[in-house]
């Protein structure tokens, strides 16, 4: 008989068996509108999900040589510990990488490997801040509100705005570099699926650099820049991806890529992701990363390495994949330039990068609804339309914006649900007048 | 022409580019060995390597129904993001898995999966302690002291001898109970092969609970206790693996287990580990872990689910495992016995579990020999022997006392240099005179 421990106590909010940081840390918003989302499935409620920044395999396989390649790996018995700083052959692949598609040629030093690109950014704000530092993030963006939180750092938030493709400006951000610490920017972002342009970004770096000469002359610590391009690969209508480095190479002292397979290869599954930067931070990251134990497993190293070498096969994988993320945008694209034509209150920012679109619902103040969420509520109940609201990325004020996620969908479940999303659109205009 | 940046400034101690934290943090000490030792086979000497807690793929492959799983989950698309806390037909797998084996019937609420059992103990401890908070561990343990390190935390260190088997006593403990928060114990330890007699953990259990219960009255925040329990299924000898909570089933509330597939089952490169214990506790280190993103690769999970499932391969697999480390540990103590029984200054404890042998190299203060290192690397140079001194494990004392690790190694490597290692010892006596 075995000793019957089920009804131990469940986790309360006022729980004294955590500490202080563990109690108030706030889990993923996402992944509770999930939670509401299954509810409903599980009614038999048929529901076109736009919520996860994830892959339904069916939709999106991932490549067939790395799927082999991993196989192989395990077969040839690479099953033991990878290095700390990552399998050597995926390390000198990316640097490969980098600068066949970069134009980046990084030193192998610079360059570390975690399960994922999650642990990366990790690493970076662990590497880089303690406790009290400041970090400057604009928003909406991805977690940089949970990961500071964890630091104990100081957030300081520059708010975005369609305007300006929901990315910061040097202006917004100037005034609160010489405090800073961190300088965190994403582009394609998640959520908005935009991209920075090459100027605005520029312009950023320079002020970065200049930051930095001063604080040398005055034997501060510098301020780093951590630039999330996961889904640089991921672009559509002809805007390009850049890099920090590309447009000033003297930020490299102090610039940290975050990236990895997740999303370019369709593999957040498959936990395999880098960092690349100065080996000053690269070496502090692999210190705290391989301690975390935030490891990527060492077959799927090896296979990645070995399928990053492959550039036809990538490069013929790549091609499907951004067609079959841009067809889904461009789904949406048409459905709500359609909705907006006809009157409706909708806007919309065309496809440019990630998998994702930002779409304003202006309903806020309409018919009842006060808040992003009473909006959400509405499209899911009555459209069975799943899509996040901005709130989720640490936007505060209802602006009507939400994010839309095409990787886990059909074109087909899409132009179904658009018809659907109208007609919720019209009652609710309806019932406010 | 890409931008060459491979002249990026190199790590330095002084290095103002990163955070206190992460500049004072302490690689393993067992990776710098690890370097040495690659120099030497660099240059073509052969070494008999004890120092890796890590197995050699071809002296223990993984499962090969774990690899075909594996290789199935893949192509059946188990590819995008597993839940936070794990796929729930492997929590589901554990919590049959310590029903069947351990006795013990836990509530899927309890059970969270990582990827590893590294980030169930940082988990654990980021859960647990908040800044300046006591953590109480014995010495020599593994990496204990980073994680305080880490989190800030005041490390209580109980030095253990080999009296006790290198175990702590409740009478040791006892002391630094009332002002800790989180109790770390692992059986069978890592660095020492030992494990703790049940009379020993309960008497420590015992005091726990009692700890508690005086706190429960005054509103203070309970004693947590890591069981690290990651090599509980390699025990030799007829010693039994005991768990705190069948021998103090109260003590349950506070207990958190630390666990998975890397050991037991020669996997450390899978990257599947889990943490057992009450919901309170476990739903936070999900949410620590979901941010720092160190997730066990989704199609491991379900490998590995239905792997534990399946008790006849597990059973029969864990029988030729524990066959195979126990005939290199074998090995290991006849040859020390010998060379005991000859009057060489050597010591050394029966292989109870885990992979280790504890033996001591009693020549501190012979022959010019001072400390634990000048031991090993007369050991590495004369005798191509590979070990690792306690100091790699937090222990501060020159005892002469290592840990020899046989997962990377053969019987026949074992016993090739045993006569080495006797040949040196007589040297170095014979300098010593």
């Amino acid at each position: 008989m075995a000793i019957d421990l089920t009804s131990l106590p469940r986790p309360a909010r006022d729980d004294s068996t955590v500490g202080t940081m563990a109690r108030g840390l706030v889990g993923s918003e996402i992944l509770k509108i999930a939670a509401q989302i299954r509810e409903l499935v599980a009614k038999g409620q048929k529901v076109c999900n736009l919520t996860v920044g994830d892959f339904a395999p069916k939709e999106f396989p991932i490549p067939d040589g790395l799927r082999q390649n991993i196989a192989t790996a395990l077969q040839a018995g690479e099953t033991n510990y990878p290095p700390s700083d990552g399998v050597l052959d995926l390390r000198q692949s990316v640097q490969r990488f980098y600068e066949r598609a970069l134009g980046l040629k990084y030193p192998l030093e610079g360059i570390v490997i975690a399960g994922g690109a999650r642990p990366i950014i990790y690493g970076t704000y662990r590497a880089v801040l303690d406790e009290g530092d400041t970090v400057v993030y604009p928003v909406p963006s991805w977690n940089n509100n949970h990961y500071a939180y964890m630091l104990g750092a100081k957030s300081v938030v520059v708010t975005t705005d369609a305007a300006h493709g929901f990315m910061p400006t040097v202006e917004q951000l100037a005034p609160h570099l010489p405090s800073a610490r961190l300088l965190c920017l994403c582009s394609p972002l998640n959520p908005t699926g935009t991209m920075i342009s090459p100027d605005a970004l520029a312009a950023i770096c320079e002020r970065v650099v200049a930051e930095n000469r001063e604080r040398e002359k005055r034997g501060q610590k510098p301020l780093i820049l951590m630039y999330d391009q996961i889904y640089w690969v991921l672009s559509f209508g002809g805007v390009k991806h850049v890099t920090p480095v590309e447009l000033v190479p003297e930020v490299a002292k102090y610039t940290v890529f975050v990236d990895g397979i997740s999303k370019a290869f369709a593999s957040t599954g498959v936990r395999v992701g880098w960092g690349v930067g100065p080996p000053t931070i690269i070496a502090r990251m692999r210190d705290v990363l391989g301690h975390v134990g935030a490891w990527a497993p060492k077959a799927e190293q090896v296979a990645v390495a070995r399928y990053l070498d492959d550039t036809q096969a990538t490069e013929s994988f790549l091609q499907v994949m951004r067609q079959r993320v841009d067809e889904r945008l461009e789904a949406l694209h048409r459905g709500f330039t359609r909705m907006r034509e006809a009157g409706l209150p909708v806007q919309h920012i065309a496809p440019q990068g990630a998998i994702y679109l930002s779409v304003r619902f202006d309903l806020v103040g309409k018919g009842g609804l006060k808040t992003n969420d009473d909006i959400r509520k509405l499209l899911l109940e009555k459209a069975s339309f799943a899509v996040v609201p901005f709130q989720a990325f640490g936007l505060s004020e209802d602006t009507g914006w939400f994010r839309l996620s095409v990787g886990a969908t059909s074109v087909k479940e899409i132009e179904e649900a658009l018809p659907r999303v109208e007609a919720a659109l019209r009652e609710a205009l309806a019932a406010a007048k």
